[in-house]
């Protein structure tokens, strides 16, 4: 079974990181880094540079993907783009087709989430409706084999539930318990509805500037 | 302020990469991978490489470093290990020194733990007392400068607690909603003391297996 997560230059890197440490304990998987050509990735921040070994003309069937999100997902949204060309011709025989965080603007650009409940980063919302679908505020979105993670972080329990789809929830738990994810973190500020106004109001103006 | 995150060969690449994913969001913050030498990185599952562009000699004196965890921390953690005389070195003048799951093991050769409660991956609990220190089941356990977190993916709630020590609650809280850390795990099975015995015991039998 292969398991492919997609890197692009400015990706976030936990939209990608989280899935790819739940993946690989999959028995029987094959958990590896895609990219439109093979060499080096580097990330939002810039301090991460990673080497891509297979290009997405390597792997033109996995049996699942992984999209992750990043600021620079709305410009590689749209036809015509390597990615989004990737991904309608992998959901075409794709046992799942999975997003993390804004990586589902590409999902969308795609055509696969037309007339779905989906979900993206809470920032996100409005571009993710554009391309048809209908935003939800659940953190993993399952609609036949799509299945759609909110910001960030979310990919973690988002592969957490896809490895219990595909190896059943026995091997979900060992790997929950082998990464020991009980997360206790020390604030309740995850998600809009939860953090103070002002907090939302800050983040909500760091990303426009970023948007600029 | 220098924020430098150890790799190594064999690391296991959430150790890292959830404290990367945070600390680089700090105001005037720069947040870093350090290594032995310049060059690739390899992961403990082989499907991560990293370019590294500082070595321990260029990044002497980090105001905050991050010692991630994985299997070979056993052998790493050894009087004479680069990374411990680089642990010893840079403690002298950090403001923090932290570790996630068994980078605690490299706090431990290191000096640094010696009649300290500390924490490190639930099942590393034996080798972390061999240095001194007292083991305790909670995610984050900060004592004086030094911070240690519990298995791979409690990273994150250690970055989020250091980022509210280093730069306010208000900072943390939006790095968090920024992240959309609102974690809702499909299972509760992330601790020893939450999963199924027979869960706990398939863990620990594959890594009984990985120790050989």
């Amino acid at each position: 079974m292969q398991i492919a997560i997609a890197l692009y230059d400015h990706v976030t890197s936990l939209d990608a990181m989280g899935p790819y440490q739940v993946l690989q304990h999959i028995p029987g998987a094959e958990t590896f880094f895609v990219a439109e050509q093979r060499g080096e990735i580097s990330d939002d921040h810039g301090g991460l540079r990673v080497i891509v070994d297979r290009s997405f003309a390597d792997v033109a069937a996995p049996d699942i993907f992984v999209i992750p999100g990043g600021f620079i997902t709305r410009k590689l949204a749209v036809e015509g783009s390597p990615i989004v060309e990737w991904v309608r011709q992998a959901h075409t025989t794709s046992t799942w087709s999975t997003s993390v965080c804004t990586g589902a603007l590409v999902l969308g650009a795609a055509g696969l989430l037309d007339g779905l409940d989906a979900t993206t980063h809470w920032q996100a919302y409005a571009e993710l409706a554009a391309f048809g679908a209908r935003p939800t505020e659940q953190r993993v979105v399952r609609r036949g084999k799509v299945i759609t993670a909110a910001g960030v972080s979310s990919g973690i329990d988002m592969a957490l539930t896809l490895a219990a789809e595909v190896a059943g929830p026995e091997v979900a738990q060992a790997i929950q318990l082998a990464i020991e994810y009980d997360p206790q973190p020390p604030f309740d500020s995850g998600a809009p509805s939860k953090a103070p106004a002002d907090i939302v109001d800050l983040v909500n103006a760091v990303f426009a500037e970023q948007g600029d």
